[in-house]
């Protein structure tokens, strides 16, 4: 019951509104694309809203319905954007996939969604030839080309050209308007167990996640930036880029699949890229490229770090020698991704650079819209003083409720409030600076006390022989658990055992140095580079602690 | 009907979620305050959340009701702000009022709100003395200060001490969760003719204007900033600035009634102001102080000048001597209040600056949320080309749909949407730049063509003789109007109409150059400093043109 309604013009928070003001608003503004082919592609906001008019007449004319997901299997460019608008501005669910995920687990995901279509790049074409007579309900592929690069020859039934169907249609078609809380995208997590789960988001969620992220502390995006969204598309959209850069009237780069140090550099170049975005193996392959070349960024002036923790190394090569900054961010899918960006405050610009790093390498404050607690044990919230590490929760408008196809909420009470268990364990200081120090489910338990694998993972990793470490929980008859540190060698390098803990000392506390040390040939990993420590467990679970 | 609804968290968009955020996220941040007393206040975050939770169970406590509106006549300060807190986050309705206008102005708005619970300031006690009698509805009157300060004796009915009610209180108060539609605020538009009318905001639309007014291409607002607003909070809530700070958790710092230079340079410096907003007037005092004093500005970086047209000279000034940098922006009550802001894009960096000054120097672009267009007088949109001039119309989530009280919509259809006649005269060029020339009461229609009686009025304003210009329309038998233009002269200055009609010669095209000069001592303004052109079109209906 709503005691006095205020008085103002009610319009729901709409995808479509984001490309039809980028379109009026800012109808010059460029979206450049490299192609699968290679070359350079150059379109506007104007244009581009055209076109995802014509591509939502054509969904229409292939007779899918509102409501119904639609899949692609596509890099960053000009089409994949397109799709995505004139998908969820038709009241349709843009359903990314990620190609990197095995074949038959990208089946598995288009069938789980009923994805009614498939629209994938050329790239992709023998893999969705490959699984094509296992997808159950895709009654029609599109190709993400033109009609000069279509296959002579496919087994693929009726197989559509996505340029062919923007030529049919006249473009005569206004954007509906409906409930913002109709899903507007589907996005499965790549999970370490089981099979993977979709986040629904809504426009409602969409919209507002566009907001907080474009916010002068979170991504800070605005009509002066040209962006290059280095994390792709088919990877929780792409961090917001495709809605956060239209909503201001950004200048968009897209990469397409060409995320190698030397493209992207020419990219950035070219195109006086001012931001971008994108997980630390990336940034990794572009300061190589820089090093190897002596070539320095003349217009990069920041990028958001996120998806793993960015190496402090990192961010100070970045920041000294390329003169750009970094923002350390942390999200997940389940998030629409933005949960925390590392941003200082008024006063700590009085602070010394040690201490302003040391702040800026934590994942970061929460955006207004999302609140953070962390819980310990017993289930109780732990105090916010930068020590005690917990469960971490969030909540917020653009947090899922419950994960697609379930019945069930995946929240959980707390102090009378519905929250989502991340199932990362954070600290979070006085400030609301919060820290990832693991996964919940890879911390080890010894004696009451919490040790964090990331943290002696990361100290591994700094010795010259170690080419990758990881670090598991090993049953232990009088700590519950110990760790036990699991090594790959670098190529020729010398490394024993005694070494590698000495290594430890000074480094950490004592009871936290790992018990033992094995050597491996390989760690093994998901589809999308996560190590699979569940696997890790299984191989060592008889491992017999000196 | 809704096909499929995505399956995120529902949380209603709410006002108290803003100062929840702030006093967890941002609980040490302080808000700064100078006092009707003079001296400096110091609180934060975590301390006014409290204190605007122990207003709220003080309001329950006085019998108000969910959907009543408290009224308030009072200066920037941290009483205000938990006021504003208070009052909004337990569902009731804040509604600042205009001390600067005439007292039975005053009554009339806390009449026609049916205002329950009256707070004011020490400022006004002689004020609100005088109007009580007429004041029908309100309950009980508040003075914002402490026992100390209240008033050995007084007219005032069973008069309520502010710190008073909040000592009385244990705050063990949770915001309630609610409908965010439901209304939080009130603010009625200073009306040229007529009464006022009141705009009734949202919870939804505050909090969007507040995402929207903190993005980058906006106000800009950030942890980083310390924020002094000028404008004050009893105007349309001071744009929303007590409302984008806590969002994104800046330090903030209230002038109280000391508006003057000297003492808003004091608070710029002893506060080390990063950000500021006004009206054109309050810059001009803080300009002259500086140059009178020789003093610099050592932390303002930006400020938003709005409410009126910003003379290029004060950019310049600003900009160029102080290091300020000037940001453009247009708005009205109506609007909650911001509508546009001159920003460059990427592509317009390598304008030369004079071409750069002349973009920044319009009424600047949409914020995403807000939609513009421009119709001639036979309704129709115009093209946005910079040149074709005519009646702005604007649409968006923080626009108001009705006035309070009123049955009927205030909004008008244009190619099948619904827009709000703003009343003012505009050009927009490709780049979605809007400038204003003028309100459409004023505009002067001269053989079909419309005459901006505003950029008369500047060249006019142009003459060192002349102290204040207006141009106003003038019955025509053969154009149907012309532009007389009325001027005051500055004290002891020499002028006379040939050498004025002459000045226009060469600055604009001959047929717009006013028909006739008169000389007046004065020329009549509102209470809020605007000119009532109504009164002077009256004054001069029967002056034959030569």
């Amino acid at each position: 019951m709503n005691p006095l309604p205020g008085q103002m013009m009610q319009m729901p928070l709409l995808i479509s509104n984001l490309i039809r003001h980028a379109a009026r608003h800012h109808g010059d503004t460029e979206i450049v694309s490299r192609r699968i082919e290679g070359d350079i592609h150059r379109t506007t906001y104007r244009e581009a809203e055209l076109r995802s008019r014509k591509f939502a007449q054509a969904l229409a004319r292939l007779g899918t319905q509102p409501g119904e997901r639609i899949g692609t299997l596509a890099w960053n460019g000009y089409r994949h954007f397109e799709i995505y608008y004139g998908v969820s501005g038709s009241q349709r669910v843009c359903h990314t996939i990620n190609p990197r995920l095995f074949p038959d687990q990208i089946a598995w995901i288009a069938n789980d969604a009923a994805d009614r279509v498939l629209c994938f790049d050329l790239t992709f074409l023998p893999l969705v030839e490959q699984i094509a007579p296992a997808l159950k309900q895709v009654r029609h592929f599109v190709l993400m080309t033109d009609r000069a690069h279509m296959p002579a020859a496919t087994t693929l039934p009726g197989l559509l050209c996505y340029e062919a169907l923007i030529d049919a249609e006249d473009g005569d078609y206004r954007w509906p308007e409906f409930d913002e809380n109709t899903a507007s995208s589907l996005c499965y997590t790549s999970g370490t167990t089981g099979h993977p789960k979709g986040a629904l988001y809504s426009h409602r969620s969409s919209v507002l996640h566009a907001y907080g992220a474009a916010l002068p502390d979170a991504m800070g995006c605005s009509a002066a930036d040209v962006i290059l969204p280095v994390v792709p598309m088919f990877h929780v959209n792409a961090w917001g880029l495709p809605y956060s850069g239209p909503m201001v009237g950004a200048k968009l780069v897209f990469p397409g699949p060409f995320l190698d140090g030397k493209s992207l550099h020419e990219l950035f170049e070219q195109e006086q890229v001012t931001f971008s975005a994108g997980v630390p193996t990336v940034w990794l392959g572009v300061i190589n490229h820089l090093k190897c070349a002596g070539l320095k960024m003349s217009s990069l002036k920041r990028t958001v770090i996120g998806g793993a923790a960015c190496p402090p190394a990192m961010r100070q090569t970045l920041e000294e020698d390329y003169g750009v900054q970094v923002i350390h961010a942390w999200g997940m899918t389940e998030l629409s991704p933005l949960g925390t960006l590392s941003r200082l405050k008024a006063r700590h610009a009085t602070l010394p650079p040690d201490a302003q790093r040391a702040l800026l390498n934590k994942q970061g404050r929460a955006i207004c819209g999302i609140d953070l607690a962390i819980v310990g044990d017993d289930g109780r919230a732990l105090p916010w003083d930068g020590r005690s590490s917990g469960d971490l929760l969030v909540r917020g408008g653009w947090v899922i409720e419950r994960y697609f196809g379930e019945a069930g909420s995946a929240l959980r009470e707390l102090d009378g409030q519905w929250w989502f268990a991340t199932g990362d364990v954070a600290t979070i200081d006085a400030d609301g600076y919060m820290q990832i120090t693991d996964r919940s489910k890879d911390v080890i338990k010894s004696g009451g006390e919490w040790i964090s694998s990331i943290e002696l993972e990361n100290i591994a990793m700094a010795h010259p022989a170690v080419l990758e470490a990881a670090v598991i929980a090993c049953r232990h008859p009088k700590w519950d658990e110990r760790p036990l540190l699991v090594v790959v060698k670098k190529p020729g390098a010398d490394l024993d055992r005694a070494t590698m803990l000495a290594f430890y000392e000074g480094r950490i506390a004592r009871w936290q140095i790992p018990d033992d040390v094995v050597f491996v040939d390989e760690i093994p990993h998901t589809a999308t580079g996560k190590m699979l420590k569940l696997k890790l467990r299984q191989q060592f679970e008889g491992h017999t602690l000196p």
